[in-house]
């Protein structure tokens, strides 16, 4: 019943609305990012995509760009329009009262709560909706917000940096720089992405790592983004062995302890303790640290930590994607593995990878993929 | 001083002969893989490559295919036409009978002992000879002949199969089809690439295996060379453990143990003893077994073994490429490494691989590089 040639504008104009809507990638969080483009007889009147929390929504933006002329056009979103009062009004209403004729929504709301209202309200104003288009393309702009709001846990995203033979350090210890410049430069980039970074105690008190986003090795060939907003540092610490002396605490940005019990954290003004289960066996309880973090709005953890951490939380099935960055070193086997693997002991339980992007980084080469156990 | 057109033409022609070369590669052993071409006019009128030890080399098919018009022809050869008395008549002199202008010639025969003596050869005969057309292409026709004529000592080829963190085996010794049938299939085509494959007593004892290279194996998108030659089997067998009751010795095919003095070997008609040196600390001297091989005229070695002889074979130096079959499982730090270094006391000294190729083969990745001591 659609006209081809509305179908090819339709795609194109998402694909513009889906550009809009990257740059706000690093700068929405809690938020999702959304871009919006308005259109009248095939032509880009508005274009608009949401900036930070607080700050008004894509829809929002691009109306006021179309400057008065959206009577009887097309609006395209990323993101279902919301119904609702949040931090500001809802979109649904800025777009009725604009007088769109039709609006083409590239996926629902991913909280299953809200999912379908916004829809709903503008067919009820009478316009023409339609919704699906490039949706694929517009949930890789918001893994950790969809995620979070589908499962109440924060997409968890595990760094590792090996040798060929995946060794991260020798049998020695010596460990720095296994990985080329750009491919820590690449890190740069993906820490950014994140709203917070996640590591063990074990890691900060052998490394006294920062932690942060760094400006100075931001890859030469992304914008860097401005301001560079710092994650949230997350230090898994279930003995209380966190102290004020490390170099986490001289870096601007908040620091999140998780522990069993509250206790003399530090004099850091920005440091916040989140309290979670023990196991059974008394270690740290990550499927509660996760419930509780998601509570907090964090959408999207970066992790760089030893074997052993990345190991507990493969076995515990939240780790939903991998971030390989492979030198071109041997190293042997007698240095240190990347993931420890404890519950394993059949190769048909051994967790897969469905590699999703591999490309060279440098002289490095960097692997994305989902763990099987994952969607 | 050269007409351009001709540049391409010479290009064209000599990618011709290389392609006809290639035919040659699973079957010429331990003669080098050899193709030409002759043209008059800048068309093609005759075709040849060397097929096998003892039969006519590829200029002599190609002027037997030319029929008598070879008179003022071009011949364009991917390695410089052998000179001397063999298993069949010097090609220079094919050449010079047949009345060819001029010899466009890929690469000097690697053998310095000769090299070069064939263009001389041609050119005190009147005939105008280009050296150096694809040359590059033309050596990688031949890595082992090459190899071996220069330095005395077979081009090794270390093939490791291992997951996504290197690892081949898990720590109860599971480590059946890591990686995936197509990448098995692949290995059977290297395999046949080989004159020898090469293996440690301690696989052969704890796995069984055939090491032959198995026609019902083979991938379906190559063309099953006919007829399927089989590499020589080595067996490093420092401590005479090999016995009759094994796998190996049910195949057809020469098995060779390298071992430091003879023993009863093997009721096998084709089995050889290869004996060689110890090092200061008891094991078989590799440098010296290598020497030994080449002596035999090995070019080719293809070695599937543990993480102690690959160790072994890197430290010491000997191996000029290394093929890694990837898998997409995670198999934890606890799991059986892919390569031993012991000698590895910093990471200034650990191996670098220059890679030359990485591919997907059915769902694993297959790199292949070139370990940075070798050239």
């Amino acid at each position: 019943m659609t006209d081809p040639t509305q179908v090819i504008i339709d795609h194109q104009m998402m694909h513009r609305a889906l550009q809009l809507g990257r740059r706000g990638m690093l700068t929405t969080a809690p938020n999702p990012a959304v871009g919006c483009v308005i259109t009248q007889q095939q032509k880009i009147i508005g274009e608009g995509w949401h900036q930070r929390a607080g700050q008004p929504h894509a829809e929002v933006h691009a109306i006021a760009a179309a400057a008065g002329q959206t009577k009887g056009a097309t609006a395209y979103v990323t993101l279902e329009p919301c119904s609702h009062f949040g931090r500001t009004p809802p979109c649904v209403n800025a777009l009725i009262d604009a007088g769109v004729a039709r609006v083409v929504v590239a996926m629902e709301d991913p909280n299953p709560q809200v999912a379908g209202k916004g829809i709903a309200r503008l067919r009820e104003a009478g316009i023409d909706v339609e919704v699906g288009i490039l949706e694929q393309a517009a949930r890789a702009l918001n893994p950790g917000f969809i995620h979070r709001m589908t499962t109440q846990l924060p997409w968890l995203r595990l760094k590792m940096a090996a040798s060929l033979d995946a060794r991260t350090a020798l049998a020695n210890g010596e460990s720095q720089w296994i990985t080329s410049p750009q491919a820590r430069a690449d890190v740069q980039y993906w820490r950014a992405h994140a709203d917070a970074i996640l590591t063990g105690a074990d890691t900060v008190l052998a490394d006294n790592p920062r932690l942060t986003v760094r400006a100075e090795q931001w890859p030469a060939s992304r914008p860097l983004p401005d301001p560079l907003k710092q994650p949230v540092r997350i230090i898994i610490d279930g003995q209380n062995r966190i102290h004020d002396q490390l170099a986490l605490f001289e870096q601007p940005g908040p620091v999140w302890l998780v522990r069993h019990e509250e206790a003399d954290a530090s004099r850091h003004s920005h440091c916040h303790q989140v309290i979670v289960r023990r196991t059974a066996n008394g270690n740290v309880d990550l499927h509660d640290m996760m419930l509780e973090l998601a509570l907090r709005e964090i959408n999207l953890i970066w992790t760089e930590c030893g074997a052993r951490l990345a190991g507990a939380l493969c076995d515990a099935g939240l780790v939903n994607e991998v971030y390989l960055y492979q030198s071109n070193q041997l190293l042997g086997s007698d240095a240190r593995g990347v993931v420890d693997l404890t519950s394993l002991t059949a190769l048909t339980q051994a967790p897969r990878i469905r590699i999703t992007d591999r490309r060279q980084v440098g002289p490095d080469t960097r692997i994305i993929g989902i763990p099987q156990n994952q969607q």
